[in-house]
């Protein structure tokens, strides 16, 4: 089983960034954890601070993964292009937030990509990643 | 290990109520498996399509129990009073939705309760279910 | 044939409450003639001030009835749930309002509910149940 | 007694045009119909695609008829100019619409009409205005 | 000098509609007043209840008439043809309107007329005329 | 004299819900005070979390008792179906918010129901359930 | 007969101001020109750059002059107080812009003055004024 | 082969009305060149002012031409009913437009008819027609 | 203990202004009452129309005052000024409206003032004030 | 003569993606067929998913190019800079669309790009490409 | 060189108002600090809490100082009036905040000044006045 | 000391681009100037139009350089993700704009940048590059 873990803008400064309200820990520390809880599966992970390069890489994994967990960071209020993105391809998205977006500014109560995911799955920190998965790994 | 779901309109309709947006499954037989997968946490459930029995179900489990998982239904979109009373209680709340709510009508984008819940789970069908508890035992 | 008339809040205040814009007859009186007009029709009749008892009753009746006239209230402009509720039955809804809400305050002109229902008869005065059973009972 | 019924834009078409939205029967057939229905009542029927003909009609028959039962098709969502001419006559006039306007694109939640008349009867199909007769033979 | 004085949909019932906001003085005696106040100018009326009817004797009389008086009536709020028009002519075009506009339903303050016209005169009752025609007289 | 005080949603909760919006004071305790402050008066108190609840007592004591005092808590900024059994009873109304609802979130700023009422107090904490009380028994 | 001529801000700059758009006659020549077309009258001159200067002097000749035309430049859009002053005075009020405001900026579309005048001239330049004052003293 | 060109309000100015929008040629002269280039083609050229009257041809030519270039002039932006007759004829309508709308007032960047075409063709003048033309014959 | 009273525009009308809205009772007359009832508070009036002036007088007693009733008329819905002056200083200010702008124009709904004040009493008439004085020397 | 032809976000994946809205034809046949069209236009493709890229291709062929035609995919709806670069050069560009945008979501009516360009050709499938070259090698 | 600063309203206040948001420092100090960075420049500083007053203010010093610092206060965000009298005049003028007005309340993200200036310096404390009269000084 | 100046898209056309509004000097020649007017700061250039790459480069420097003065381009107005890198990092940045942004088009008064910025200047030409990195060097 393949499954794709796509981060999006400022996500590389995880640990480091307004700990208040991402939390003190790396993405690649929690990477390491995650593979040790799903040893069966294969990820593969991406990240890039470029709109379109997530594009890129969602039409890389878009047609033979078996699911991607999709944070896409600040592009999630003003990207209509991954959600179109996410529309083109067909390995299944689930778009994962690590602060919960509801209780922050207005304007991150808009997303753009939510319509075009499986479900979505936000403020439960760094382990909604690994929810993502098990859905993706036991319930797609 | 005490969690509490609480269910909300037209969730006792579940199986029967629109399939092609809920599925077929009734709510029981999913209860069944959920304590089949945690067995050491001892569950409350409760539907009620009264908004202020919800209410007064989040108030009575509200302050020992160490969880909730609970499903608005169409009170999501129109609570304030629901949102206010996760705000007075101790215990954390995941808002979970069975269908993908950002994929249908444009009022159901709006959530009153979200804001004040730890974290919401959506589109993930009866598996949002087993998700969230996982949170709140694991993760709290 | 069973027709059930389903009144919402503040109906039981009919004849009494504001009757320069609700008339001045009491529904208890109007259902008498209501039964006359229909004498092969079995009515049921339920009034509720609560928004979830509406729902816990068009549940009740809304899978072996033959038709519902739903008189929403206040509820109108506000309940995703009973919107929800019509949807989730299977038998034909018509909304029916005693005054032209569309001539009062501007919150009036949104309905949560019309989008669910068969159609909607508003401003006729008590007539308008009339009509609604008449349509139910011929045209279904 | 004498009652007029007025048909808006595209309603010459009704049969010919999208019939999974407004049916397969012509409005001349049903015509005859509601004349068979009401015998002792003198019909009088005007349709136009001409908004101000419309208005023209509306003042023609607005004064010395019992009753107009109007259906101002497209015209309902962006018309001023019959709303003021039906607050300009004495005639009372029932709005009627085939289709359930409320569950088809939102553009065709607002009425300029539905203020200025008497009430409305909407997703009914062509037994709306039957009902509409009904109502201003019997109850105005 | 020749001036136009046109007239909207419902201002043939001026005297006869609604005469506590639009009086009860018809059109016909108070052009012949008119004409005795201004002997020295020829006069043309024009009313239609069609709105592109309007907009033909705004062409016709629109490229040599010395002045246009206008009162779109309910066209002032939804015609954005009749703004094309009167931007399409070379012959200045005053709006009137009888009632106070802004003192009545909200969306009576919008007006997709009064941009291109050289002013707007309203809520001075059919005096209003006169002064239109004044200002075209001696002040264009 | 007879004044019934009326609590909305999760009041019930006073004391021990987010004491730095709401203090630390439990209503019991107040309507003590309450009580000897006005020995004259005979109170009625309700709290209930459910809105057709609230709207059942409205009734109950809207017609024969002298004054209502109403915190209609998160029901305030959502219900018509209360702002209307205001409207529907004779005894007054007097609006009254423990916090001060404009300086919170910007939904608490839309009130359905203080149009209904004969005023609004609010932000003055327990002492504004004291202040109504005294405009009802003197100022009525 | 006695009338009074009330300037908002920046009209003491007539003449030097934006030529392009309110015309380069300062306000005293022309006041000159319309005390001789109108020598039966009394004038009374007022201009202000402050809001309650505008609303003292409203106050002032509001309820013994015949007449007032106001100019609110700039406080038209943004002033309840001088709209809720020309409410509480009893002389009748005109408004009076120079430039067509509704050809300028979307915000100079909204005024807090119009509904609460007799009626409103704009567009016509300072012939405006003597407009309004010959409404004043010929249509009052 | 028959296409019909129809052409909204005010196009009958075209040469004569606001050059730098609309350029200076007359339609008539364009329209000569336009049989040159499809000698192939049938065209039939209508031009009304009157929102109806282009209902009444778009409903004329609907059912049997091949194609229709549908110019709806400033009754784009205002006019469901001319959508709603797209929406009931068989025939493919391209929607035209001489000037780029979206580079002009805000109110030209809502069509209510674009919905309801096959495509839309604006900003590129008069050639716009050929294009049109070109795709109902090769492309339908 | 010292008290400053300050009303904002059209407060000197009261009595005058429109009765069937802020009755007829001028304020110097309630004030002479208002002393009576609390002998012992040293009361300070102000009134005036300008904004500004109003803020003068705010920011005057605003440091050591023992409070502050304010009735900011129609600046309530149009001052952020003002709104920054009660910020900026420390005696506490109670919002007060004779009448109940949640029942009367859309616009009066806004208050750019309450957020920065204590709290508001509106509705109530002049008895709002001694209400707001009591809580300010009883509760503060 | 040399043309450029941009394609946006997601357009790489034509043929694959979505045929139910885009066609199941890739770019590259198409365009070929396009070279054969216009045998004696010098063509220039570029696509990237990376808006800043299609900004880069705009300003690098957008000063020597006779035309570019760009089809900004979903871009079109959030891109300020991509309208900022069409202003910038001066090459002519011809916005595209393949699917009818107006019949889809409603973010999709909003362009930040047609305000800029010369004109925008949509709902014509690839044929629009053909169209827009026409235009910009005959017509510019 | 004559340069004006003129400060709004409640910057008489700056040190003692709200010092998390506007700092612990005097206008007056500062300014003694402003005229030793430049001893050529001739200043003139006026402040008022009278938006009137701020237009006097600016139209006696716009037409023959070099320029003009302006700190508008809360009437940033309400006042036409101001923004008026900046265009009216020919001294160029730099709007200036002390704090940074987008990272505070929504209202305070709307001016109705910004657009007449020359320019905005805002969240650079008082340094900013520095920066606006360099500016004034050097690049004007 | 060492400040990064970071140019957002099209700027890199500075020079050549629209010079109406951006002026003739190229960024080149200017950046001369500046290095000349401050000799002992290291300054750091950077350019891109892609949004991810300022992104990147504001993460590169923004730790540990001593200021950034950053020009979002037509990004200013659509992203958040900019926003987020820039709260996400801890060099204080000035946002700079060399137009008045206020005075263009309306979706350019909307900034998702400033908030999160220590302060903004905006119209102020290329010397506003100058005066943000003044503020930086001597006030921050």
């Amino acid at each position: 089983m393949k499954i794709a873990i796509i981060n999006g803008p400022n996500l590389n400064l995880l640990g480091v960034r307004e700990p208040g309200i991402y939390g003190s820990q790396g993405f690649d520390t929690y990477f390491e954890q995650l593979r040790t809880i799903f040893p069966n599966i294969t990820f593969h992970y991406y990240q890039s601070n470029v709109e379109g390069e997530l594009i890129n890489e969602l039409q890389r994994v878009g047609f033979d993964f078996d699911g991607i967990v999709l944070n896409p960071g600040g592009y999630t209020h003003t990207s209509v292009a991954i959600g179109d993105a996410i529309a083109a391809i067909t390995t299944p998205v689930i778009e994962t937030h690590i602060s919960n977006v509801h209780a922050r500014e207005e304007f991150r109560r808009l997303s753009h990509v939510s319509a075009k995911c499986k479900g979505t799955i936000c403020g439960l920190g760094l382990k909604g990643y690994e929810l993502a998965v098990r859905w993706l790994s036991e319930a797609k």
